[in-house]
C-alpha cells in the first residue's frame, strides 16, 4: 500500500459506504421485549378509538331530550336505574326519565346521548329508589366521546422503521400487538489490532497501553442498536490475522477493526484486504481525526478499518458505521441529525481539512450552543466521555470564533435524518 | 375520600416527592455489562497518560543534538539500529549518530528526544547496514508526546453519578477498571387497575379496552434506568387489591399503579392508602393532564398513583417518578433538562392550570422549536409515540401563539438538571 493515498471528501466517502447498505429481515418478538427495537411493520388501528361511545367524566348518562327547558327554577328528576364502572355495560337501554350513574371511561348506555357531571347533579333517595335532580338542559352528545372519533379502524398510526419508545409501546398494546415484527439486529464483529494492547485486567507494562477502543466500539455498536461480538485482539502476525478475519467474516454482517490501517510497518489491514480480494472503497478521507479510515467490501459485507487513535476511531464509527447499522435496522432516517448551532468557545486551530470536533450541546435562551470538549491537553483523555455532538468545521479556514454559526451532528438524538 | 381535594402546585408536589429520594447501593459489574449504568465511583487515572514518552508519527527517533546545523546543503547520516512498533521497546539506549525506526504509538527509546517523520527522511543501505539521511535540524521534544502530558496519575477523570456511555467505557478500559462499581437499579413495581382492561392478547369486548398503560409505564421505567416488575392487573375488589399491593410492596423499591385514583365509585387506591396507613403526600396537582396524580409514602417507600388516562399517566411518571428513579441511580442531575424554546404552532386552548403538552423538538437555524403533537383529535392516539418533550404552559392565560417563548422538558436528553 503506497504512502500516498488520495483523500476522499467526507460526503463522497459516506455515499460510497451507503451504496452497500442493506435492510435486515424481521423477527417476531413478544411485546415486552421490543423496547428500542425498530418496527418492521406499520402499527394499524385494529379497531376504532374509542371502540364505543364513552364517558369522559364521572356523572349520569341520560337522554338530552328529557332535559329540555330545565333551569334553576325548573329542575328535572331522573330515576337512577344502575351504576356502571369502566369495563361494565348497562344491563338495558335507558328509558325516558331515567339516568345511569356512569364512571369515567365507561360505555354510554344505549339510547342515552349525554353525560351530566356529578358536580351539577343532586342525588337523593325516595320511595326506595335512587334519584338524581338536574337544573340545566343538556345537549345531544354533550360529554360523550364518540366511537371512532380519535382513530378510525385501519388507520396507520406509526410507520415501519420507527424505533419503539414508551408511546409506541402503548399503541402496540392498545391494538393487540402481543407479538411485534421488528428488524433483526445486525451482528457487528469487532477486532482490536496492535501488539501494544494489553487486556483491561492486565497490569501496565513498559511501552504498552490497555485496549480501550474495543470496549468503546462495542458500546457504540450497542448504542446504535446493533449486536456486538468482540473477537479479541489480532496479533501483529499476518497469517494469524488473515485467518481470524476470514473466519469472523462468516459470522457477522459487518466487521470492524481498530488500528492497523495506517502506513506503519505493522499495519496489516491493507494487506489483509488485498489477500481477501476485498474491494477497498477508500483508504483516506479528507478529515481530521480519522483520515486513515478505510472501508472495504467483501462478498457484500462491509469491513470498517477504523483508526487506532481513540478519537479517530470514535468519529469514524459515527460517520460511516452508524448509518449502516441503522439501515440494517430499517430506520427511515439512518444518519445522525445535523443541526445549525452557535459555537460557544473559540476554536482557533487552522483547519486545512474538515474537522469533526468532539463537543457538548447546551441550550441558552432558545438557542443551541455547542462547545468543543477536550480543547486543552489535560481534557483530551476524558473528552469522549463528555461528547454528545460532533462539531463539523469545514476545512480551509484560519479557525473559528465563539458566536460563529456551525453545524453539528447529534450523537444521542433519536430523530436522525434521511441523508448525510 | 372527599370530592374536593386541594390541588398542589407542581413544584411543591415535585419537592414533596423528592423529600423521599434515596440512593441505591453499589454493585460490581464486569466492564462489558455496564453500558448505560451509573458510576458509583469516580474514574481515577491509575497511571499517567501517556504512560511513557510516545511517538505520534511513524518516523525515526534520534538525538536532536545530532541534527544541529543540518540543512539542504548539509545532510546528516544516521545508522538505523532497529525498528520498534507500538507495544515494543528499543533493546538499548540510542547513541550518537544513531536512529531507531519507530511506529506511531511506540515508546521513544532512551536517550532519543525527537522523531523525524518518514516524509522528511531518506533511507538507504550501505555496508550491510540501514541508514537514514536527514536535511534539517530537529528540536528537543519535537514530535514527542511527553509521559503524563495528557493526564497525571490520580487525576479524577469522571465523577461518580455519571451515566456510562461509549466514551466513559473507553476511560474505564484505559485505566484497568475490568470490574466497575455502579448503582443498583431500583426495582419499580407496576400494577394496572380497572375492570375495563383486557390483556393485550385478548380480543376486544364490548365496553372494554386493552391494557396499554402498564406496557407504557414499564417502558418508561426502563428508559429511566430502573428495573420494572409488572405485577399484572388489580381487580376492582378491595380486599384482593389491598392484599396484592401489600405483598408487592415487600418486593420493590417503588410501586406504581395506573388508574383508580380518581373520585369514581370504583377508584380503590385512596382506600388502600388509608388502610395501609400510608402518608398521602398529595392527591391533586394543579396541572393538566394528571391532576388526580396521587403520591403516598409507606415505610419509606413511595407509591405513585398515576392516572388511568394514558397521557396523564405518561406525564405523571415523567414529572414525579422519573427523578426518584434517577436519584436511586445516584445521578447528580436527576430531573429532565428544562429549556427555553420557541413554540412552533399555535396552542389556543385557554389554560386555567399549568399544562404539560406532549410535544416534539426540532432545530431551525440555531434555534430550538417545540411543536405540540396530537392537537387534532385524530392524532391524540398516536401522539405519545411522537413525544420527546413536554411543553410547560403556565396557567392563567388565554392560550399561546406560534413564536411565543415557552419552556420544555427534554425527555430523551441525557444531560438532566439538578433541580426541577
Amino acid at each position: 500500500m503506497s504512502l500516498h493515498r488520495k483523500p476522499l471528501p467526507v460526503p463522497d466517502a459516506v455515499n460510497s459506504v451507503m451504496n452497500y447498505k442493506k435492510k435486515a429481515e424481521g423477527e417476531i418478538l413478544p411485546l415486552e421485549f421490543c423496547d428500542n427495537r425498530t418496527l418492521a411493520e406499520d402499527i394499524v388501528a385494529t379497531h376504532p378509538v374509542p371502540p364505543f361511545n364513552k364517558s369522559p367524566y364521572d356523572g349520569f348518562a341520560l337522554r338530552s331530550e328529557d332535559t329540555k327547558g330545565l333551569s334553576k327554577e325548573k329542575s328535572g328528576q331522573f330515576r337512577v336505574t344502575e351504576t356502571i364502572g369502566a369495563g361494565h355495560r348497562a344491563s338495558r337501554p335507558i328509558k325516558e326519565g331515567e339516568a345511569v350513574r356512569i364512571m369515567t371511561g365507561a360505555e354510554i348506555p344505549a339510547d342515552a346521548d349525554c353525560v351530566a357531571m356529578f358536580e351539577i347533579c343532586q342525588t337523593y333517595e325516595e320511595d326506595g329508589h335512587s334519584w338524581m335532580s338536574l337544573k340545566r338542559p343538556m345537549e345531544r352528545n354533550q360529554n360523550v366521546i364518540q366511537k371512532g372519533s380519535e382513530t378510525k379502524e385501519s388507520d396507520i398510526l406509526v410507520e415501519a422503521g420507527t424505533k419503539v419508545n414508551p408511546g409506541v409501546k402503548a399503541l402496540l398494546a392498545t391494538f393487540g400487538y402481543s407479538d411485534v415484527n421488528v428488524y433483526k439486529k445486525p451482528v457487528v464483529g469487532v477486532f482490536a489490532t496492535g501488539t501494544e494492547l494489553l487486556e483491561v485486567d492486565e497490569p501496565l507494562e513498559p511501552g504498552k497501553i490497555r485496549n480501550s477502543n474495543a470496549f468503546m466500539i462495542v458500546s457504540q455498536v450497542k448504542r446504535a442498536g446493533g449486536e456486538a461480538h468482540y473477537f479479541g485482539k489480532l496479533e501483529d502476525d499476518f497469517d494469524i490475522c488473515y485467518q481470524s478475519v476470514s473466519e469472523a467474516l462468516d459470522k457477522v454482517d459487518v466487521l470492524i477493526t481498530t488500528g492497523g490501517v495506517s502506513v506503519g510497518d505493522y499495519d496489516l489491514m491493507p494487506d489483509i484486504y488485498e489477500k481477501l480480494e476485498a474491494d477497498v472503497l477508500f483508504n483516506k478521507v479528507a478529515m481530521r481525526p480519522g483520515s486513515v479510515t478505510t472501508v472495504a467490501s467483501y462478498q457484500g459485507k462491509l469491513l470498517f478499518g477504523l483508526s487506532g487513535n481513540p478519537s479517530a476511531c470514535y468519529v469514524g464509527f459515527e460517520l460511516f458505521t452508524y448509518p449502516i447499522i441503522l439501515s440494517y435496522l430499517g430506520r427511515s432516517k439512518p444518519f445522525h441529525q445535523r443541526i445549525q448551532a452557535t459555537l460557544g468557545t473559540d476554536f482557533k486551530k487552522p483547519n486545512p481539512f474538515t474537522r469533526f470536533v468532539r463537543g457538548c450541546l447546551r441550550y441558552q435562551e432558545g438557542r443551541v450552543i455547542v462547545d468543543p470538549v477536550g480543547m486543552d491537553k489535560s481534557a483530551v483523555v476524558s473528552s469522549l466521555a463528555h461528547t454528545n455532538v460532533l462539531i463539523m468545521l469545514p476545512g480551509g479556514t484560519r479557525g473559528y470564533e465563539c458566536g460563529d454559526s456551525v453545524e453539528a451532528l447529534l450523537l444521542e438524538d433519536q430523530t436522525g435524518q434521511q441523508s448525510f
